[in-house]
């Protein structure tokens, strides 16, 4: 079956149950977006469009994909001779995609889904928005399954346990404190639908998902019980007596729906932004009340304690390692007529491996050369890369999952001679970055008040780099994780900001993208500390987690002010400190003369 | 009839209703919190305190006002000897006021207030939080009313037309404009309860309140006309004339609970947080279905026009032409032994109203000697005042309101000698101060994301000035306008945040508060104004409105660097350029010295 079959495949079934738009969007029935199992992959076994983000929209005479500026060109490629349109989000007359589908739903008429992998929230905002013309949804069919022969299915990998050598803190000591967050609010049972909260509930990891450490669970903690929904045969002894002495019963992954339904006069605590319209309309039959907030594992899991920030200083060491091992090996080899992207993609993915406690990349290795640095989220692979030479810039924005928590680091390495230009650029970037890692504020601070400090030597030009400043990182679960953000605007339901509290880790990744022309990035992580506290509060700061020369070929002190050139100074000084004891006597040489005093 | 006479008088109303809890806030019928008329001084006149800011609650057996720091001295001296005890707000142990009085309404109890005074959100918060214990609120009378026998009765001064040439369009033009608006919305009608709505939308000024020059009315547009509630008597015939070409209906004042009563099945758009409980009744008793939105005429109003504009541009001339004369005389009288802080304060009040078009004050000029600056709200009154001694700095905070617009400017002077830590401060100030000003930024930017850049010099040095950084200004209305606002944290429905527009004022004013030492502020107004737009949007940047030298005398160049001492430098060169040509050749000379180039 080719694109155009599949299509018309999907077009007999809505014929048959009248349905007039049928809207297939990207996520898993836990509402994940950035990496889901290929059995979820329904826009793309539809579209043809293999890219990681975007929507499908199919209607009797139009079907089209939505996706963003970083997929244009693979999409345009992928799409061509098919039926499906591309639909360019964010640009002029392109209307979004929620909305077409409900402009596309006639008097009368009916919208279908997959009730499993849409929000109970959007779920009512179609129904809400269909209503006033009589249409309405049709959710309980997932009609790409019923044509898609071969779908893969659902992972079943095994799990294992991080001890408390890693997590700091038991899974009966987790479920205790989650319960009295339970009891202030009176809820009796307290739904967890992101991948990551079990994990982090019950110390348990697994691999059902790439770059996220994660199986596909549920879990429901009730006041005597966790019931935590999971195939079986993920589970192995070790697991399954854990789970026992934390007094959780394991059910088959399937019968939460069941559960949910059978539940009556319940206050259920749960997500609608998070939890799945199907398993919201099982919860809403037996007619509990729903207490709809962001889970409280969310913000526990945000703020790291003692023990988690003590790996992760020594996950970032090793990072660093890594990084430096690198960069000093690219630097040799850029000459190299053979070297690529994907050369040096895979080198860092070695040189990371060898890390003590290593479980696998925190994301997809952004290795971009020049101008395709420009794609924020471009990724060379092996039928798509570019080859080197020794001028100009190479991006590299990396991170590994380590059993002592993940990282996240970016580089922009100069290969060989550079312009005026990419000089300027990256001090100005540089700037931005210090500016932010060196903030000092009062408790109550949200990432939007912070976020310009790393914006304002690139706002000062004109310049803006069109995506958030910073997020949280996971520990050993998602890279990206909230409720924290760095970012600017106004927060909104769909684009939320956290206070900042002690133990949240927040990327610090300010860049300048010009597209056909340059990409610029540079990333630590930080971590948030109290400092003192006086007659005006809680004073809080960021200490710095990640180690790892900046480029020294790239910076113009001539744009810089002197306290800004102290900071890097220090930085630099710092770096070697920290990373030499693990460096041989060249390697150690090396990275002495690259973190060397910078004067003007 | 003494306070506690009147608490006595109050609960025996109460006893014979059943009442508990009798709730007394600081609004009026608009819900004006910062100047109201005598006879909406309820508070006041039941507690014996005479502070702007305050709420009252009595029960059986207890009378407490809660104010806020700015008032605790006054509010101790004003309630000695009586039963009243002062609940200071924001100090430890101290509950909110609202939560105080639904905890003391017992269950199936009674908590009494005039709906008249209370927003219909608040209301509806009380009775939310009642209905779980039985209890319900009382809020169809103001007891107050009942015992206040020589209450001052409404005010009914007259009102005045200001004419397009200051206000840059007709009323119809405005009424046609926000007609649209509520097309778009499907509105049958447009509620305008805050005083300053219907001012704009009909372009009349009145004097119902201190420096504030609006009368008392509302307004409800509808689609084929608009009524206007006043007291007929305000009205003479130019301003009646005008009305009627506007296509404006003039209704009783008292008229609008009637006619909102009568009205059924209609859309109306209101601000549930802007109108006050008993028009929200009346309003739901016709079953009409109401829109709660901020009202278009807000953010209307907030964007100022090109006439605009240029009227406020010459009356910032005008006010930094006072206020240069103002701080000249100040030095030059620094060491009169007759000089105190309210001898000061009504020099400046002349000097402002030789102003061409000058109305009045726009609010209560604070002149604070030395530690009582560190009251951020200090006002010195005929029997209290502070005399001065030529050292330290006089703060002084002031404006006026003209035909021409309202201006607001903080100048903290050097009246003698400054301490080192008094120049430090100043400097800090001063900093942050003028990077807000040069704040460069895209539209999308609210001042939460920029307030930042105010008070880093201060955050830096763990001190905080515990209020906001800045606020819109009205257009000779109050001189405190939303929606948008300089401040820290995550915006909320209580503390909102507008993305900022072309158009719109804020103040830019950080400050130093260190109680019963010394208090610092330095306040300019500043205009939002497009820059260029490309690839990444709209630039935004501000554009100075106000004119007076800052305090050579405290400039510490150590604590700046290159860019910000340029800023001042050309601060003070345009500072010269724009009020010399007001100047006589003495007092051109003092101001060429004070605004001469500053070195290290």
């Amino acid at each position: 079956m080719n694109v155009n079959e599949r299509i018309e495949a999907l077009r007999q079934l809505m014929a048959e149950r009248n349905i007039d738009v049928y809207y297939v969007p990207n996520q898993d029935d836990h509402l994940s977006e950035e990496y889901t199992a290929a059995h979820f992959q329904c826009k793309s076994w539809l579209s043809g469009f293999s890219g990681d983000s975007g929507t499908v929209v199919v209607t009797k005479d139009f079907a089209g994909l939505w996706t963003d500026g970083r997929y244009f060109t693979q999409a345009e490629h992928e799409l061509a001779g098919t039926c499906v349109t591309l639909m360019r989000m964010g640009q002029e007359g392109v209307p979004r995609v929620n909305l077409f589908a409900l402009e596309h739903t006639p008097k009368g008429g009916i919208l279908g889904f997959d009730g499993h992998v849409v929000s109970a929230e959007e779920a009512m905002f179609f129904a809400r928005n269909l209503m006033v013309k009589d249409a309405h949804v049709h959710m309980s069919e997932d009609l790409t399954d019923l044509i898609w022969k071969d779908r893969p299915s659902m992972p079943r990998e095994k799990t294992f346990l991080l001890s408390t050598e890693y997590t700091g803190e038991s899974a009966m000591d987790k479920i205790r404190e989650i319960r009295e967050c339970m009891a202030e609010k009176h809820a009796d049972a307290l739904l967890l639908t992101q991948l990551e909260d079990p994990c982090w509930l019950l110390n348990i990891r697994g691999n059902d998902i790439p770059c996220t450490p994660v199986p596909y669970a549920f879990a429901l903690v009730k006041k005597d019980c966790v019931n935590y929904y999971i195939d079986e045969s993920q589970l192995d002894d070790a697991v399954r007596k854990a789970l026992a002495e934390a007094g959780t019963v394991i059910r088959p992954y399937e019968a939460l729906e069941e559960d949910l339904g059978a539940m009556e006069h319940q206050i259920v605590w749960t997500d609608l932004n998070k939890i799945n319209a199907c398993l919201y309309d099982a919860l809403s039959k037996g007619r509990n009340e729903i207490l709809n907030s962001a889970s409280p594992v969310e913000i526990r899991r945000a703020c790291k304690n003692a023990v988690e920030i003590a790996n992760l200083k020594k996950a970032h060491e090793l990072d660093g390692v890594a990084m430096v091992r690198f960069i000093k090996w690219l630097k040799e080899n850029a000459a190299d007529p053979e070297m690529s992207e994907l050369k040096a993609q895979n080198k860092l993915y070695a040189l990371r491996a060898e890390g003590e406690d290593y479980i696998e990349p925190s994301f997809d290795t952004i290795a971009a050369y020049k101008a395709n640095a420009a794609m924020m989220h471009y990724t060379a692979t092996e039928s798509n890369y570019a080859m080197m030479k020794p001028e100009g810039f190479l991006l590299v924005d990396s991170g590994g999952t380590y059993k002592l928590g993940s990282t996240d680091i970016t580089r922009t390495i100069a290969v060989g001679p550079l312009t005026e230009d990419e000089k300027k650029y990256y001090t100005l970037v540089l700037k931005g970055h210090l500016g932010l890692a060196h903030a000092r504020f009062l408790h109550g601070t949200c990432g939007n008040n912070l976020d310009i400090l790393a914006r304002q030597p690139l706002w000062n030009i004109d310049i803006d780099y069109q995506c958030g400043t910073g997020h949280g990182v996971g520990y050993a679960l998602s890279v990206h994780e909230g409720p924290q953000a760095v970012r600017w605007g106004i927060p909104s339901a769909s684009r939320p900001s956290a206070i900042l509290e002690e133990g949240m880790i927040v990327t610090d990744e300010p860049g300048v993208y010009l597209p056909e022309k340059l990409g610029i990035r540079i990333e630590n992580e930080l971590l948030t500390v109290n400092g003192t506290k006086n007659f005006y509060g809680q004073w809080m700061h960021f200490e710095n987690l990640t180690w790892c020369p900046y480029e020294r070929e790239a910076i113009d002190p001539r744009y810089l002010d002197d306290e800004t050139l102290s900071w890097i100074n220090a930085y630099h000084k710092q770096v070697y400190e920290v990373l030499s004891p693990y460096l041989n006597a060249e390697e150690k040489e090396w990275l002495k003369k690259e973190t060397a005093e910078i004067t003007r």
